[in-house]
């Protein structure tokens, strides 16, 4: 009877085998996806961040300069993007765990609800800050406020170019919650 | 063999029962909710797209007038939440098939899904929304914008209820997944 069990286990192992390849497969995706999406945010974060622009002349009293923290949306933005980054190197613990347990269920619906979570609040913060870049970029004559990027040029662009590498995470997000529910579907 | 397995059924039936009630239960809440959720995504477009204001006082080729067309921002924002009270009202049916029919798994996924696209279209409107809102109430020194609020109030008010009925939105989109996903896992 005790061989009649072990063979058994054997059958199921290799039944399981083609999907248990796939599932780690999903894993390590999930994995390099993380990793990417970390870096876009931090890239985003940094490049807000550190974007100024001091224009070349001046006043006796007023010298025009540009930076982030204007711009209470931008720091919101800030935030969150550092937020959503430290969260997405932790969470390279719990992939790499389920790299290595395939089996594992609770852990990828875990992490599948965490990342919901935190797609609404990067979608938040980058489409808020998408709304500001617009108007810097082309201003608004109804309500009289100016298209700063006009004098700002070189702060816009990497103000765009950062609210781009959040997006890119909110794309990735988007396939990690669903790579996790194909994953677990497959249990 | 037959009346064997007549009372099989019976037995499943009387197990089942307990859950199959909490089951229809969340199906009824998720109906009323999407019919809360429809009404204020609708009062949240109709009270965006109404809003216009037009001061009492003009110069000779100036009049003085708020529209909500004249931001792209809550163009958007009217679009967008227009197009999600009509996914409300359409998934009614669905809803109400789930309901009747609680054993229902497909359609709930269905569902899942679907209100997860939802949720992410109406969370950036209204993020952008209110980013341009905070703008008009506040404005910004740093980048000379003015705070419109100051002399379009009736303006303002209206367009800041609005993005607080699109929020609204947003948390019951939030229940209704989460039901969806405890529906599921209960199967």
């Amino acid at each position: 009877m005790k061989v009649g069990a072990v063979e058994n286990v054997e059958v199921a192992k290799d039944t399981v085998a083609p999907r248990k390849g796939f599932k780690r497969g999903l894993s390590i995706l999930d994995f390099i996806f993380r990793i990417i999406a970390a870096i876009a945010t931090a890239g985003s974060a940094l490049a807000m961040g550190t974007a100024k622009q001091t224009l070349p002349f001046a006043t006796q009293f007023v010298r025009f300069r540009a930076r982030f923290s204007d711009l209470p949306t931008f720091v919101f933005f800030v935030i969150t993007n550092s937020i959503i980054c430290a969260y997405l190197v932790l969470s390279l613990i719990l992939s790499f765990y389920n790299i290595i347990r395939s089996v594992a269920v609770k852990s990828r619906i875990l992490l599948a609800f965490l990342d919901t979570v935190m797609l609404g609040l990067l979608t938040s913060a980058a489409s808020a800050a998408a709304a500001i870049v617009y108007l810097a970029h082309y201003g608004n004559p109804n309500a009289n406020w100016f298209a700063i990027c006009r004098q700002y040029g070189y702060f816009c662009s990497r103000i765009s170019g950062s609210v781009v590498g959040s997006f890119l995470a909110v794309v990735l997000f988007m396939l990690l919650i669903l790579m996790s529910a194909v994953a677990v579907s497959w249990h």
